[in-house]
């Protein structure tokens, strides 16, 4: 099955020849060779994004994307469906720890209702999209229908068309979506469900069987799915598809894309089933905690920036390592090369 | 041997009954427990220091400090010494790594002039306590006298003294300053040579073998050292010694410390052995890509906030952590609690 026609066109990144340009500047700073690590890949991979030697990112945005699952009913998760809700209306009024990051480092913070369970009042944060309240229990059939997948993928391309600025990050809020980003990895990257099965919000030993015993039927329920689209409206969420499309949308747009955690991973990983070369475009930022996303991210051949042992989502990850891409742009601008600082280069190796 | 009598007195830091209520406010806040993983642990670490359950950080200071050393000569750095010397030049220009991070930062930058092998003229920025111009060649004896050695910690404090502010962040400069440092772990720590040995600024192969070689002659040549001081004095160097009397310094002021990777951690290593309870006080930020660096983490049984494969020094690890610790600070200052923002807490296992 072809991917859906709705699906923006993503270019590749910076040449080789622009590729060529940048290593050289960056192997020119004041520095041993190589001697920044993941900060030098980095600031390549933004020269790249922005087909340019120098970074400019502006007006960042960060986003989460909130909806419940259907799955939630069979105790998956050791919180109640209602805190979906409940931490929307605390970031809307500012308190959860996605807003205190954000404040820190001078994102926009929008809240999108993919499908929360419940009406929620108008807010100027709140972008309402929601498919539905709530997918269905995907322990019963599937999740959401072909159509409401694709109309999910179309919200979150269509919640960036409306963003300024080339910087977006993306996390999620929805309790029992670790269930639905276990499922999306175990069956797209084809892996045991057992290893990528977590204690998602802190489920105890007899939860945690429980909730892979759970996994385990759901996706012996679905085993017929294997193309993308049926197996995210079979296995997935409201939220994960449309950061899909939210992804894929700022990918075509050249914007850099902040990547949180497990979920949003799993997002990635249906964005990268779509079209791989939105992969160019994602700056891994986290390594949660979550049993798996070591997993998933191995499958992607990602390496995060970040890894604190956290496991909270809602973007919080991505927000945390912000100050680590401007220090990326920045060395590049900023920092003095050998000649131009009269500092002598590494020693030559000894003529015979 | 005792301490010097000169050390300054470090107190231990917050009681048990401040890390409780520390604990309690973190456990409260709208999240699943421990899900802010390192950061609340992080939290835990500045609110004991400061013994309060609010964390204010005020006038950063980052200070570089900058020594040449006698084995250089036996080719063990990849770099001319004079590299000291220009880096230093380059940092008082503005443009080496350490100054794009510190004004991304909002740190003042300084550079502590402890024993480079050139006069360097006055600048505002430069703070002048050379010990000596180089230390000796420590194959040939050790690199400076037990007198200078004490010399070197009362400058560190003496420069610690008279800075401003709750957060201190130490760095350095120094070719062939990985040797000093390799040669204070592998003593102080018990640890073999060979594994703690790397290639600095970027040795080959070859090149790494000599510096082994060099290395573990210099250790049998100083087998009759143990004591601190006299190790430090037979095996350190200048700026690693100021270092070491700096962060004892700043501990006993009840100052944030931040700690950057190999080197520092080498002198972090000998503050703690002569005034063990300086660890409370240290935020080690960084893990080095330089080999041995995981054996000192590990032996101060430290757990670093980034590891991004970076190996360039001058306290680039330290201040790229910074916002780590602001946002450490902030999300125990401004997030909502459960009973605040009025979400659910997590389910209670049912009752028989």
């Amino acid at each position: 099955m072809p991917s859906p026609d709705f699906l923006p066109k993503i270019e590749p990144h910076g040449d080789t020849a622009l590729q060529t340009r940048l290593q050289h500047k960056i192997d020119h700073k004041t520095k041993p060779l190589g001697a920044l690590g993941r900060l030098e890949s980095l600031a390549l991979q933004l020269g790249l994004i922005q087909r340019s030697e120098t970074i400019t990112l502006t007006a960042p945005q960060m986003v989460v994307f909130a909806a419940d699952h259907g799955i939630a009913v069979e105790g998956v998760s050791a919180f109640p469906q209602a805190v979906t809700m409940q931490m929307v209306g605390n970031m809307l009024a500012g308190g959860a720890a996605i807003n205190v990051f954000a404040r820190q480092h001078g994102f926009a913070l929008q809240v999108v209702d993919a499908g929360v369970a419940a009406d929620l009042a108008d807010h100027p944060q709140l972008i309402k999209r929601k498919i539905a309240p709530g997918t269905h229990n995907l322990c019963e059939g599937p999740a959401m229908s072909l159509a409401q997948a694709g109309q999910a993928l179309q919200a979150g391309m269509s919640v960036v068309q409306s963003l300024p600025g080339n910087v977006v990050a993306f996390g999620e809020m929805g309790i029992a979506n670790t269930s639905a980003a276990a499922l999306l990895l175990a069956r797209l990257a084809e892996l045991p469900i057992a290893e990528v099965v977590g204690r998602g919000t802190g489920l105890d030993d007899a939860q945690l069987a429980h909730k892979q015993s759970v996994l385990k039927h759901a996706l012996v329920r679905h085993a017929d799915v294997s193309e993308v689209l049926p197996v995210l409206a079979a296995l997935g969420g409201f939220e994960i598809a449309m950061m899909s499309g939210a992804m894929l949308q700022a990918a075509s747009e050249r914007r850099v894309v902040l990547v949180d955690g497990f979920i949003a991973g799993a997002a990635a990983l249906v964005a990268h089933a779509l079209a791989p070369r939105v992969l160019d475009y994602l700056v891994f930022c986290h390594r949660s905690a979550e049993r798996g996303h070591h997993l998933l991210l191995a499958h992607l051949k990602a390496t995060p920036l970040l890894n604190l042992d956290m496991r909270l989502g809602e973007g919080t990850g991505a927000l945390l390592a912000w100050p680590l891409l401007q220090s990326a742009a920045l060395f590049l601008a900023e920092m003095a090369s050998f000649d131009s600082a009269g500092v002598s280069e590494k020693n030559k190796a000894q003529e015979a």
